[in-house]
């Protein structure tokens, strides 16, 4: 009799046969035993790791319809920024700011900048909320969190900076407007070009800053000197972690400013030097940065990549109805019956890239994990990893040490070592 | 060294080693090594068994293109069926008929039987052609044909005599008022009541008169009969193959009728009773024809009810688009505020079902698998079976029969014999 645990960790001989178990599909019932990659012993995220597949399913459609309402509900800070730029209607509310408004330098400072400096404030509030989100989805890995995070981020930040700025109204105007497939691009080749001059500023303002600071790391500096004044007397101080890159913001970040080039580069032709300068300055700050500052806390494997993919795609999409748009209003018939082909081939080339080069994103081909497999058969460290691979995953809510208590005394009854294994054969005395 | 071919059977010794080759991706380019079952012997199709993945993908372009093309040109004869219950153009465009339509009669018949009857023939030209698109797709097995052409003969009658009598209007029209997504319910609330009496009357003329038909087969007798009369001289006129249904004919035209049902049982519910009779009497007519008619052409492993199973979603879900259109015309907000879950519980549902009951119709499970294998090894038949396997799927390219010519010579030089394998080892003289 083998005793029934909700979930495990197996391990196999061998690659092949891991991939063999968890590319096929294990009883009848497609729900009942579900076979996912195993993490990274640093990389699991444990509080998903027991819950059933309807448990699973259930929060992941809670959190897709709280991550929609977010989206529809942050239109409020962006109104508010966007209407700072008009001093006339700020001063009627908060009359007091009248003489101070009335200096030409702050009154240039709250409509050039602030707006801005708002909209990105609440923006950069979103990365950790939807990280908390993507973390009660049913991840049992951080990396995923992550991925699941970063996509989360992009389309809010694309929807409510992108969409909000472009089809200024309220959340319900915007989705009518898009609804309405067929009058899309004429409503975006009006709109679009309209803020051509917000983005060329965003561009400065967002971008440049952000990646500035970026390499000064000033909060993560005033934080450390915080926590260096407050635990100078607690335990070795000088221990600092090596910080690792939030990927679910800065990928998001890039990509829309990529969407802003790829959309605005023949509306307004101004903002790609700014573009220019912001990738130059982001790849080499980037590049500093990975090399002396921050340290891989898991093996992404290059599975941000089809996000990256997907994104560009939109934009040129994107950039076809907009130009669709633009030469229809214009009256050009024979422009916009040439763009028509564009969006088609461009999905075209997608499908195409996702049938050829999506699988290998999720899996191994047979091949390199059979030519992997028998280069490790001769290799002498093997026995040695096995033996590690028995304690390299230890779920937390089994570890002794929390528990001084009652839970404490069961836990450490049925698991007084690390290296039992979870699953082992057991005769049962009625069998014997 | 191995002898290269495009592509070839490979027989496995075990159920679960075949599955384990048909789930992994072979190689590192994912387009390089495809894998699929293989289909029963008498069901391969062999034009496409040798294409390549790209060859594969554009046909596959190309034929929906081609669908959708064909969906929107086919409205000119819906229109000119519609435009017969206008008795007065008609007798504008050919006025000698003046004389016959004044005829009480002749009148009723041709503004109420004779569009029916034009919509019918035209439609039923249809399947033909949609399995012709279909095989020239990329499929290599009738049964994949059949259900490929099933769902497009599905989507084209739901599009060509549901909407387009609904939406009457050019295609582009048509198409318009779809790409308004917004205001769907609010259109289709006006025109879904207003063909209610003709969709009544499609129950009946093209419902009962189709299935009774099929009980009495009068094309085939006829084909027999002249079959008979032309070939009474040739070869053996006794030997008469048993009829195999045309599932996509029958499943799309049964799954408009339950479309028709579900949409308009709040709208009309005299539609309710003419249905009743139609799938009493379908129950009755294809048990029979299914016990003393039909010989099943191939095991479809059930693979067509996720067909059946979408097309009733969808029909759900068109239901309460209508619902909620109606409800807002008439100003009932509480109501159609009351409908809105409806739709998303429903593809809450659709998409519940897909994760939990898909995946048996794509795969059969590890464990059944392996059962199965154990049983199999016990079987005293199994290496007859092998032997038989071996010769099991004949190439008709490959076959010398056809060829007396050059070509025939080649053919019989290197596979004199049909037992021989595809893929054997061969000493190459150089290596020797």
């Amino acid at each position: 009799m083998v005793k029934q645990v909700r979930s495990a960790f197996v391990s196999f001989r061998s690659r092949y046969g891991a991939a063999v178990a968890l590319k096929l599909q294990q009883s009848e019932k497609p729900t009942e035993w579900i076979t996912e990659q195993a993490p990274e012993p640093n990389d699991v995220y444990w509080p998903f790791f027991h819950s059933s597949f309807l448990k699973t399913w259930i929060s992941k459609v809670v959190v897709i319809v709280t991550c929609i309402l977010l989206t529809a509900l942050f239109l409020i800070p962006v109104v508010i920024a966007q209407s700072l730029a008009n001093l006339t209607k700020l001063e009627a509310w908060f009359p007091f700011l009248e003489t101070i408004l009335a200096k030409t330098g702050i009154s240039q400072l709250v409509t050039g900048y602030l707006p801005n400096l708002i909209l990105h404030s609440c923006v950069k509030l979103m990365p950790p909320v939807m990280q908390f989100l993507s973390s009660i989805q049913g991840h049992i890995s951080y990396s995923e969190i992550q991925r699941s995070a970063c996509n989360k981020v992009l389309w809010f930040i694309i929807w409510n900076i992108f969409f909000a700025n472009v089809l200024s109204g309220s959340a319900l105007n915007q989705l009518s407007v898009l609804l309405d497939l067929k009058n899309i691009p004429a409503r975006l080749a009006v709109a679009v070009p309209a803020q051509a001059s917000f983005f060329v500023a965003y561009v400065v303002t967002s971008g440049w800053t952000s990646i500035s600071s970026e390499l000064v790391r000033v909060f993560q500096l005033i934080c450390s000197l915080l926590r260096k004044g407050c635990c100078c007397c607690a335990s070795a101080p000088d221990e600092i972690e090596a910080p690792y890159i939030a990927y679910h913001w800065e990928i998001p970040r890039m990509l829309l400013l990529g969407l802003l080039g790829i959309t605005y580069f023949f509306l307004a032709p101004l903002i790609l030097p700014f573009l220019l300068v912001y990738f130059l300055l982001a790849y080499i700050i980037f590049k500093n940065q990975f090399i002396h500052v921050y340290a891989p806390k898991f093996e992404s494997a290059g599975k941000f990549w089809p996000i990256v993919h997907n994104s560009m795609i939109f934009s040129l999409v994107l950039m076809h109805a907009i130009a669709l748009g633009i030469f229809t209003v214009k009256k050009v018939p024979s422009a916009s019956s040439i763009i028509v082909p564009l969006p088609i081939l461009t999905l075209l080339f997608h499908e195409y890239c996702r049938k050829c080069f999506l699988p290998n994103f999720t899996a191994y081909s047979a091949k390199t994990l059979i030519t992997k497999d028998r280069e490790d058969a001769h290799d002498p460290e093997m026995p040695k990893f096995f033996s590690q691979l028995v304690i390299a995953y230890k779920d937390p809510a089994l570890s002794p040490v929390p528990f001084s208590n009652f839970d404490g005394q069961i836990a450490s009854y049925f698991f007084d070592d690390h290296t039992t294994p979870l699953l082992y054969p057991r005769l049962d005395p009625s069998e014997v």
